[in-house]
């Protein structure tokens, strides 16, 4: 998606090697504009499969979701909540996930009422890197018996493992932008 | 809002004495639908301020904001992310904030080149109970030197304090939909 590109070029940047920041635009302030094309981006893409609904993890992908579902028909979004310790009360999906960002592992929870064994679910997300928080994703649909339409997701950083890691389950994953390297502080795409 | 109110009736539901559940369409599961007339109600009302930027905090008012700036002509959202302790690093507003529900402080924070003097900011959340998430907000629009054009809330606890501390600053408090009271298990709206 072009004018995703010419966007991370013109107002992201990197700190540390690896940290690619599109808090600008992406995941503290949101460029609605931007996020709309996204939606349209991700439907172009699934537009053969009989999605019913949206699925992402809090926070940042809450975003994205809900203005990809314009594209939709306004289909629901469901969003995963975090939790430090899994839940016992109600009857919910759970899965455990290790965030390397943050070092540490969290539950990701969906309650059972949301995703059922008739929704076609198409994951969307922010970011890719090492791909936990996808897999606990689809772990989530697995566990509803739903069908997974795949996963869409804005920046891929296509230099860490989480495309492999869900494509050896045969899922389809569609990113709107794939860094192939920080060169020299510099982003290369694929 | 009437959708609104009928919706609350149909799907929500009070678990202990004062909590309401609206988990199915609001916090959990998002009814974009109607999240999109929701902002559509909040521009009637704010018609005449010239809003430039809608400020919320994370996680479940993220939803609200992103679909209430199409009814604003697609204007950026940004969101406040809750911290355990303060940030030291780069520009950021903070503000120190309770919550009764979890019982514990947090840091709101907002980073500075996102919200600054020459904003027009409408605050928007999902709830308004005792007010401490908002009048965290509004500090953050204060410290910016921003202009407030009010409080947008989806659902308020009219029987909580948060409209009186809020008003008591001269702020416009604009609620779709209040809760008087709930007596014996029913839902009663003002």
């Amino acid at each position: 998606m072009e004018t995703l590109k010419e966007k991370i070029l013109k107002d992201g940047y990197i700190i540390e090697p690896n940290i690619l920041k599109v808090d600008q635009f992406i995941n503290h302030q949101i460029d609605v504009e931007l996020f709309i094309e996204i939606g349209q981006a991700f439907k172009s893409h699934f537009a053969n499969q009989p999605i019913t609904k949206i699925l992402t993890v809090e926070a940042s992908g809450i975003a994205v979701a809900s203005l990809t579902s314009l594209a939709f028909g306004n289909i629901p979004v469901v969003f995963a909540k975090k939790a430090t310790s899994a839940i016992t009360a109600g009857k919910m999906y759970q899965a455990s996930v290790h965030s390397f960002t943050k070092n540490q592992d969290y539950q990701m929870i969906v309650d059972q009422r949301f995703i059922t064994k008739d929704d076609c679910v198409l994951i969307v997300d922010d970011f890719l890197a090492n791909g936990q928080a996808s897999l606990g994703l689809v772990s989530i649909v697995e566990q509803a018996g739903a069908t997974l339409a795949g996963v869409g997701i804005v920046i891929e950083k296509g230099f860490q493992t989480g495309r492999e890691l869900l494509e050896e389950k045969g899922i389809d994953v569609h990113s709107l932008a794939i860094i192939e390297s920080f060169e020299e502080g510099r982003i290369v795409f694929k």
